[in-house]
């Protein structure tokens, strides 16, 4: 039953797994418990909006993972993951987001009933889904475990994706690029805002290329004029109006793997302000993505980027990129490694990335960003998307 | 400039500001650091998707409160908050997810430049935006504080609405109502699911009764058959079938207030099985309902409630509802009481809840759900949507 819903072989599951427990052993590390919905599904098939209560993967120093969560929930473990049935464990829902008692003691029973009470414990650390009561409360019910700062143990082994996963990226890139059509085709001065978000929801979900759209880990960004100075409002019922910018940070999905890819759109004519932010960001894509192959640094492309942007009288001095894979909300970002300075990670055949070069100006925001792909020799970039500001006169 | 964007008078943020500091006087908490996006939003007017870095409201024993978070998202407080924009602080995008050092070292340092170092420290130890690195960076870099767990602190000021509150809430409940016809409008056998979740989208965010539509906290949650015995599954391309039930768990939402309603619906004849669970959950629904009143407890509902199920041969072993209003992801509950044996909380006159009364069957779930507030003398059901199994022949 499991098996029927699972997105990838169970061999590739397997394969996983035997490289999260190499990650293990490096970190010196006998029992990993993983929060990360994201991981949560990487490792094991698990998929479902529960997060929001308290849930774990448990990988011990042998076998298969341990699936743990809110009883309800168990049931929709059943039905997506990729161990056996007596893998998976519910707890009482009196635990559900009830101040006299925490789920993570029931954890911790779990924990100690296979004997590893006294183990190498990992924790993800700095996750938005293992939060300091939750800390607090395994240090209390496990005082004999060691525990071990884990945070981004998995998500580096995702870092790499298999030939499996770049084809989910690529339907992902098909759908963003249907919602930037969709944008350019409804856009229009007078339109509210809220009209041109609902379209390109129904692009996304609807899908393209026969693929069906899941849901981003984003909500649409699509700030106009004075708002896309900040890069993270989101949208009310104000009008699209002549003259102004329009930029739209929004990612197609499919199976929780994004394809991230921003556009900005001017109604009218730009004045040549956006013109030559535009040329800037142009430039200094290429010389960013000139440095996109194997054995060069994270760092490479953003140090490129930026000495080039510079050139052209802009700064920007937060990263200008991040990796991209598999996600749950909040954030489409794997958290790994960032195209900034000082970030050496080396670059790998298989290694995706949200380019991300967007520039705030004292009266708007442009972006112009690519999800991207290392190669073998290289680098590709998964939209065909017109790399241009986007103009409707 | 801020001011424009507030959804509410500046008379009503201070009125919340008030309310907190005697609650944080009540937990002996001189200063509170509040990073639940909802909480942030309901005592400053801060908006924005940025939770996925670590950000905070900081309310200090007198003044106004601070915002801080990450540089470029300081414009969208400055456009977004209440306070004096010398209250509003950005720290360094280095920090950003980058593993050699945490954001909270840059909290610290305000605190202490605050001259607060050494005082009792609020925070909110369970929530998904505070994690635990956040609290072991925050414990390392101020030694000499007091450290007073204060969840839900602010969650709790919450639980009565004002009528500028309710308004919204009304609005949220006229979107539902629209997002619940667009489904029995749509759905049809043969329909692929993702289809009708991007019709359910469409109408989500367009908005009802001339009020626009904001995102929903949880997406549209819509199994069908088998998958709807697990409560929290997502949506793929698995077209609808005759014969078959299919949950809608939805919100409807206007500026971050929600209204969740759920109905069920059968394409088809129902057998008597469902239409049985329809007459057990009705009755039960006003048996419950009739305990919704000022002065009752939260469980006064769910036992009535549960009383009645037994009755007609049911059981439900979880809540059966939670406080709503205010919300970001991944929850729209505001994680306070719920209507549950043994939870004691007062209802008062301008509480909201969710009531959530699903029914697991072996072979598919069963929710007839609604939005409720308390008033003067007893509930009003914030929505009209027919309270029934939707049919569809």
């Amino acid at each position: 039953m499991a098996a029927e819903k699972l997105p990838f072989d169970r061999a590739e599951y397997e394969t996983r797994i035997a490289a999260v427990r190499v990650a293990m052993a490096r970190a010196g590390t006998d029992v990993l418990v993983i929060c990360d919905p994201a991981n949560m599904s990487w490792l094991t098939g698990y998929g479902g909006w529960s997060f929001y209560v308290h849930q774990a993967v448990v990988l011990g120093p042998d076998g298969p993972p341990l699936w743990w969560g809110r009883g309800i929930d168990a049931l929709g473990a059943k039905l997506t993951v990729m161990m056996p049935q007596d893998c998976i464990f519910g707890y009482d829902d009196t635990y559900v987001q009830n101040p006299g008692k925490h789920p993570m003691e029931d954890l911790a029973r779990l924990i100690a009933d296979h004997g590893w009470q006294a183990k190498r414990i990992g924790l993800e650390m700095d996750n938005y889904y293992f939060t300091a009561a939750a800390w607090q409360s395994l240090q209390t019910a496990l005082p004999d475990a060691q525990w071990v700062n884990a945070n981004s143990l998995v998500n580096w082994q995702r870092a790499v994706k298999s030939p499996a996963e770049i084809t989910f990226m690529r339907r992902a890139a098909r759908i963003v690029e249907k919602m930037h059509q969709t944008i350019m085709e409804r856009a229009e001065p007078g339109l509210p805002k809220n009209r041109l978000v609902a379209a390109i929801y129904e692009a996304a979900i609807t899908g393209a290329d026969g693929h069906w759209g899941d849901y981003p880990s984003i909500v649409p960004l699509a700030p106009s004029g004075t708002d896309a100075t900040a890069p993270h409002l989101t949208w009310d019922d104000t009008p699209l109006k002549t003259g102004e910018a329009t930029f739209f940070e929004i990612a197609g999905t499919y199976r929780r793997y994004h394809a991230p890819q921003s556009r900005t759109l001017f109604l009218g004519a730009p004045p040549d302000k956006y013109r030559r932010a535009e040329t800037a960001v142009l430039d200094a894509v290429e010389a960013g993505l000139a440095q996109a192959k194997p054995g060069n640094f994270a760092e490479d492309i953003a140090n490129a980027f930026n000495t080039s942007l510079r050139k052209h009288g802009f700064e920007k001095d937060n990263r200008c990129g991040y990796s991209i894979g598999l996600s749950y909300p909040p954030d489409w970002g794997e958290r790994t490694y960032s195209l900034r300075r000082d970030d050496r990670t080396v670059l790998q055949p298989g290694m995706t990335f949200h380019f991300m070069p967007a520039l705030w100006l004292d009266d708007g925001g442009l972006e112009i960003t690519e999800p991207v792909l290392i190669t073998e020799n290289g680098y590709e970039c998964l939209c065909t998307t017109p790399r241009q500001l986007m103009v409707k006169e």
